[in-house]
């Protein structure tokens, strides 16, 4: 069910690094990138898939890691992601991606997450540095990168207090994700109801 | 299979009047949108739920249909949606809300698929209009329309020839939606093969 596979969607961090990806896995996340809606159908967007240690060390080189977890700079060797997505808009076909990197993101981090797997969206990149690392074409920008591997910690949702949305990691390393309450999100809940 | 929802989750345009959506059916795709990444997990998107028909024609009246079919201006009474989630950025959490939309998106239209039914992301919107007939405060910018029903049309995948991505209808009424290959959309294909 996709209420399952949402749930048990959360952004991962850290990996179990012996678990390797393979190519093959990420082409058949692309194909649900592919099949995913599109604005104006133009299908702008495009991916570097790297499932080897060299390329994937340096696209982790690049990466910016919880921002709300001071004292904490990414994952340890042995815990690090063991494959990578880049996602690409090509800015020979348009400069404007409207949203859709966020639709082909979540079909395929859905696809992982049915696979055992789990990952971590990022747009805070050193964009400059990746697109020299992995020689990409002036035409390309940056728009995401989805780190993957198979999770090594566990995430838990719990209800925004005070405003207050910082995910944090308690004392047993468990990660806490706060997260608005759905009668937060509706701003018609009083009317149309059946 | 999320394969499966994925591809079914094509954007439908007419569909069954007569198969009306609850207002609690829409509560459920809101929690998938809410159980959704966010960046910086800010969680700044609201969400205004629509199933009753007087609400449905206001906001109707301010979609831009299908802009590559030019003799059609929308599904004609009886074939329309019967159920909107319009989705909205809370200026007063932030004004940049990255591919949150994008996201959440998504995870609502496979969950409406996988129960029968489908839909359509719709971003060419008055939104000034809009804006008024549901007297929306002035805090929320309106981001994308997402219209709900039970498909009443076929939607097939063609593969893109000449780089021609316009989706068409046949003489059958079919609505063909033409994709790039996975090919074209993966640049680095001759490297990091396993």
């Amino acid at each position: 069910m996709i209420k399952d596979l949402v749930s048990k969607n959360r952004s991962y961090r850290r990996f179990y690094q012996d678990h390797k990806i393979s190519y093959d896995f990420l082409k058949d996340l692309v194909n649900l990138a592919r099949l995913s809606p599109s604005g104006r159908n133009l299908q702008p967007l495009k991916y570097f898939l790297s499932a080897d240690e060299q390329t994937n060390a340096k696209i982790f080189s690049t990466l910016n890691w919880a921002a709300y977890l001071k004292d904490w700079n990414g994952p340890e060797e042995g815990e690090k992601p063991t494959a990578y997505i880049v996602i690409l808009g090509d800015t020979s076909l348009t400069t404007n991606f409207m949203c859709d990197h966020g639709i082909v993101s979540q079909s395929m981090l859905l696809g992982a997450v049915e696979n055992g797997l789990g990952g971590c969206i990022f747009a805070s990149i050193n964009k400059a540095k990746l697109k020299e690392l992995l020689t990409l074409d002036d035409h390309f920008e940056i728009l995401l990168v989805i780190a993957l591997g198979k999770p090594k910690e566990i995430v838990v949702i719990d209800e925004v207090q005070d405003n207050d949305i910082k995910y944090y990691r308690d004392e047993n390393q468990v990660h806490h994700v706060p997260k608005r309450s759905i009668e937060e999100l509706i701003v018609n809940k009083n009317q149309s109801k059946k």
